[in-house]
């Protein structure tokens, strides 16, 4: 087994995915608590692809948990292939997500003027929330370097 | 020298380096023939990225190429992680350019239906762009991982 920082089944790999989850919640978060956000389905599908992250990153946490506790093993080719996937597949859905939101975002806020033209678009809270987005994708992206490694490696 | 499918320095790299610029460079022309693309950042920032990809794929072409022809070995570790961080990086760029276009035209055609009550936006060149765009990552992103996975293995 090899402690390279993140691997599944280490202290960093169970923060990692602790981290993903809370952020990834927190986006959801502060877009569904942004009035009309449902009238775009761009930030419709950020919520849903920020809920696939938060359920991933949960999982993969509770299976840290349990290998740290018991002391198992987790990095067989098979187990570290089956993340390698999830996780490329994630980061790249969270990816496109957080982009296709911040587009309409630039849109509204630079080339519209729409959040100082229309002050009731909640142009903060969807702010704070793609960032927070992105923020999630730079942590799964973290992840998904270190299994691509693991698995090239086992 | 391993013989992988688009390792750089074999005739199926080179293909792919050509597909990615040919591609790339289609997904601009389409975007600029299409009238008022520069008042959305969006879009220009896709010129940009496809840009960047042209560039990065047609000196990747010419180096494939060029080790074709004198029989060389392109596959050292210095080389292949240069690779490996212009490739990531570039895909990045495309998909995240992509996206955020992707994310204004669902708004225009699908959100506020503008691509049928305001007939002057050229919508079908700009969608024709962005599935362009979309498949110029699909292509560097193949390239990324063949170049990740002979580093992890040099």
């Amino acid at each position: 087994m090899k402690y390279l920082f993140g691997a599944p089944g280490t202290v960093s790999g169970l923060l990692l995915r602790v981290g993903q989850c809370l952020v990834a919640s927190a986006s959801i978060g502060a877009m569904a608590s942004a009035f009309g956000f449902s009238n775009y389905t761009a930030f419709c599908y950020l919520i849903a692809s920020m809920g696939l992250q938060v359920l991933w990153s949960f999982g993969l946490a509770c299976l840290d948990a349990y290998a740290l506790r018991i002391k198992r093993n987790l990095q067989s080719p098979v187990l570290v292939s089956l993340f390698v996937v999830g996780d490329w597949v994630t980061a790249t859905l969270s990816l496109a997500a957080a982009c296709s939101s911040a587009g309409i975002m630039v849109l509204y806020a630079k080339d519209l003027n729409f959040c100082r033209s229309q002050p009731q678009i909640p142009c903060s809270r969807f702010q704070i929330s793609i960032a927070l987005a992105f923020i999630t994708w730079f942590l799964i992206a973290i992840s998904s370097f270190i299994m691509f490694w693991l698995l090239a490696s086992v």
